[in-house]
C-alpha cells in the first residue's frame, strides 16, 4: 500500500471520505468489546481448575517444618512456597518472602512503607525528604505509576530501546540526584512493549552509583516465564547487584497471577539477604501472615519449576493464536502506510501499537465511540501523560477470537482515519 | 485461704520458702509450653475442613453478576460476600468492602493511608500534621499499638472498666485536641479483658465532638460472635455514629480468622457510603481485586449468618472447657490470697490476669524460666509499658488440655511467689 505520507491533499481527501464510510460501518454493528486489561481468558483460567482438587478436607495440611497452613505464624510463608518460587526467579530461599495473592498490592506496600519508615540504610522516612523521585521508563505499567502519584512521587520519564531502558540517562541522573529514590522496570517481556532488558542493560543497572545511598530498583518481574513465541533469557538482576557490589540496590516482585489465578494466586518479594530480614522486621507491624493454605495449594498443584513452565507451555499455546490474529491484522491492514508501527513481542500480554505523533488519543476515542474500548492512550506514561500521544496497548487475552478479530477491524479503521485526519491537519 | 497482705514478714518468708520449693519442683519438669497467642487449637481448625470440599475443578466460579472468581476484577469484593458479612456486621452492602485474607493487615493499611493520603474531608495527609495521637483503651491488643509505634503516632493510654473505655477522659482529650485523630477499640469481647462496651458507651463514642474534623474511631470488631459463655449484645456502632450525626466518623474491621482458618480467612472493612467510596477510590491505586476464589469458598461454607453463629458455637463448645479449666485453677490457686484478679469474659480469645502492682512481668519471667511462655508482660499497652506492671493475656486457646493444666500449674505458682516476693519488698 501507499503511504499517507506520500499522498497529496487531494488523495489524502478522498481516502479520508472512504475511511470515514469503512468506519461508520462498522460503528453501525453496534460493538460492546472490551481490550483494555491484560486479563486471561476463560480457557486460561481453566488450565488451573485442577487446582481446586489438590487440597480436600482429607489432607494434610501441614509445611515443611510441621508448620499448620490453617493457623497464625510463617509472616515470611511456608517453605515449600520459598522453596518453588525462589527457583522459579532464581534466588535463596532467605532471599525471598512469598506473601498475599497480588504482588501488586505488594509493591505498593513496599513504596509506602519506604516513604513512612524508609529502607534498609535510609537516614530518615523517604516523606522527610524535600521530595521523591523514581525514574519510570516509557512505555510502562499504569499501576506502578497511579502508586507513585498516590503518594506525590514525582516521575521522570525514561525513554524505552528493545534494549531496555536508556542507560545513560539513567546512569547521569541517578548519580547526580538524590532525591531519585526509586526506579521501576519489568525488564522481562516488559508492560507493554512486551521487550527483554538486554545483558548489558541489566549489568549497567546494576552497577549504579546513586546519589541516594537508599536507591531502589522496584524490578516487576511478572512475566518470568511467559514467553508467547520464545523465550529470551533474562540475567538475573540479583545476581548482577550482587556481582556489581550493590546486593541491597534491588527489589524483585513477581507472582502466580498469570499463571494460575489473578488476584487469588500467590505474590512473592525477593531481595537481599539483608533486605528479607528488614522487611520482614517491618512487616511484623502490619501483618501475622498471610494465606499459607493457598501457597500449599500452589505447590502441589505447580510442583516444581518445570511444573511452572509446562503450565506456561499451555498458556502460551492459547495466547499465540491471539498474538498472531492482532499482529497479522496490524500487517495486513496498516504495513506500508505509515500510519503506526508496532512491536511484536515474544511474550508477555501485550502489543504495543505506536501510532502517528499525536494520534493515539483520537484512535482510542474512535474506538471508544465504535464500541471497542482500549486502554486509555496516556495510560503507558506517568501522570497519564504521553508527551508525543502515540502509545497504545492492546491487550488480546481476554476477548474471544471473533471478539478479537472485530475489535482489530475497528482498530486498524480508527488508526487509519486519525493518520489521515492528522495527514490534513 | 489468708490473705498475703495479712500475714507477717515471718509468714511471708515461710510462705516464700514453701512456694520456691513448689515453683522448683514444677521448674525441674522441664515444660516447653506456650500461651502467648491467641491461636486456636487444631480441633477447633478441624471445624472447618469442609469448607475445603466445597469447590472444586467442576465448581462454577460465578459470583453475582456473572462475575468470574478466577479473574481481575470487583475491588470491593463480590457481592454473595458482601451480603454474608454486611449481615454479620449488620451494615448494608455498600457499607463493606471484603478484602483479603486478613483485617490487621488492612487496618494497617487503613492507618497508612491516612497517614500517607488522609481520610475522607481530611485537610492533608495526616503526617503533615506536626504530630499525630491515637487514643487506646487500655489494656489492648499489641498489634493495634505496633502498628501507632511503626508509624510514628503517639500513643495516650485510657483506662478500661466493665463498661468500656473512661469516656469522660475521652471525650474531654477528643474534644480539646485536634491532633487526636484516632482511637482504637475493640467494643465486643475486648482483646484482653473480654469485656462488651454498654450501649452507653458506645452512645458516648457515637457523640463524640472531635476537634479534629477527620477523626476515626478505628473498630476492630474481631469477635462479634465469638461468645464462650453468653452472649453480650453490642449496640452496632455504625448505626450509633448515624443517630448521633456522625456517620463517617467510624472504620469497622473483621474477618473470618476466628471462624474458619487464621491467616487464610476472609476480611472485611465496613463504615458509611462515603467512607466506603472514597476508600475504593483509594484503594484502587494499590490494588486490582483480592482473593475471590477464598470469599466463594468461604460464602458457600457458611451459608448465611445463622450458618456462622452454627460454626461459632462449635467453638465455644471447644474453647468453653479451656476458659473453665483457666479460671477454675484461679480461682482454687489463688482465690483470698490477694494476688491478683482476674476477669472472667463471656467470649473472645482471652482471660486477663490483673497482678498486684510490680508484678506482672515478675510472673511472666518466673513463667518463662519454669518453660512457660507467656504474652509479654506490657504487652497489653502502647510501647509495652504497663505503668503499673499489672496485666497479663492469657490465651488457652491453643494449648491442649494437659498442657493448659501443666501451664496454669506453673502460672499460679508464679503469681503466688511473685507476690510474696513483692510483699517482703
Amino acid at each position: 500500500m501507499k503511504s499517507y505520507n506520500s499522498l497529496s491533499k487531494d488523495d489524502l481527501l478522498k481516502e479520508k471520505e472512504s475511511l470515514s464510510a469503512a468506519y461508520a460501518a462498522l460503528k453501525a454493528k453496534g460493538f460492546s468489546l472490551n481490550m483494555a486489561r491484560g486479563k486471561p481468558g476463560k480457557d486460561q483460567l481453566d488450565l488451573s481448575m485442577p487446582m481446586l482438587d489438590v487440597l480436600n478436607s482429607k489432607s494434610d495440611l501441614t509445611a515443611e517444618g510441621n508448620v499448620d497452613c490453617r493457623n497464625y505464624g510463617e509472616l515470611t510463608g511456608i517453605m515449600d512456597a520459598k522453596k518453588l518460587f525462589a527457583e522459579y526467579l532464581g534466588v535463596a530461599t532467605d532471599e525471598i518472602i512469598v506473601v498475599g495473592s497480588t504482588s501488586l498490592t505488594f509493591m505498593n506496600d513496599c513504596v509506602a512503607r519506604a516513604m513512612l519508615a524508609g529502607v534498609l540504610g535510609s537516614e530518615k522516612p523517604w516523606l522527610k525528604e524535600e521530595k521523591v523521585k523514581f525514574l519510570c521508563p516509557v512505555p510502562g505499567y499504569d499501576r506502578h505509576f497511579s502508586i507513585c502519584q498516590f503518594l506525590g512521587i514525582e516521575m521522570i520519564n525514561i525513554p524505552t530501546s528493545t534494549e531496555g531502558p536508556d542507560m545513560d540517562m539513567v546512569e547521569k541522573l541517578v548519580s547526580q540526584d538524590p532525591l531519585i529514590k526509586g526506579m521501576w522496570i519489568v525488564p522481562k517481556f516488559s508492560n507493554p512493549l512486551g521487550i527483554t532488558y538486554s545483558d548489558k542493560t541489566i549489568k549497567r543497572l546494576a552497577a549504579l552509583k546513586p546519589a541516594a545511598k537508599d536507591f531502589r530498583i522496584f524490578c516487576d518481574n511478572a512475566y518470568a516465564m511467559h514467553q508467547v513465541y520464545e523465550d529470551v533469557p533474562l540475567l538475573n538482576p540479583l545476581t548482577a547487584c550482587k556481582e556489581a557490589g550493590n546486593p541491597n540496590m534491588i527489589y524483585i516482585f513477581g507472582s502466580t497471577n498469570k499463571i494460575t489465578f489473578p488476584g487469588a494466586g500467590v505474590g512473592f518479594f525477593a531481595a537481599s539477604k539483608e533486605n528479607v530480614a528488614f522487611t520482614e522486621k517491618q512487616l511484623s507491624m502490619q501483618a501475622i501472615s498471610w494465606d499459607k493454605i493457598n501457597m500449599l495449594r500452589h505447590v502441589k498443584f505447580l510442583k516444581s519449576v518445570s511444573g511452572i513452565y509446562d503450565q506456561m507451555k499451555k498458556h502460551a499455546d492459547i495466547l499465540r493464536p491471539k498474538f498472531d490474529a492482532v499482529i497479522k491484522k496490524l500487517e495486513t491492514e496498516l504495513s506500508g502506510l505509515d500510519a503506526g508501527e508496532w512491536v511484536k513481542p515474544n511474550g508477555g500480554y501485550f502489543i504495543t501499537f505506536i501510532a502517528r505523533q499525536g494520534c493515539a488519543k483520537r484512535i482510542v476515542s474512535l474506538c471508544k465511540d465504535a464500541g471497542v474500548i482500549m486502554t486509555n492512550a496516556g495510560a503507558t506514561h506517568p501522570y497519564q501523560n504521553d508527551p508525543e500521544d502515540r502509545y497504545i496497548r492492546i491487550a488480546p487475552s481476554f476477548p474471544s477470537h471473533k471478539e478479537l478479530a472485530e475489535a482489530m477491524e475497528v482498530f486498524c479503521a480508527a488508526a487509519k482515519l486519525a493518520t489521515v485526519e492528522k495527514a490534513l491537519g
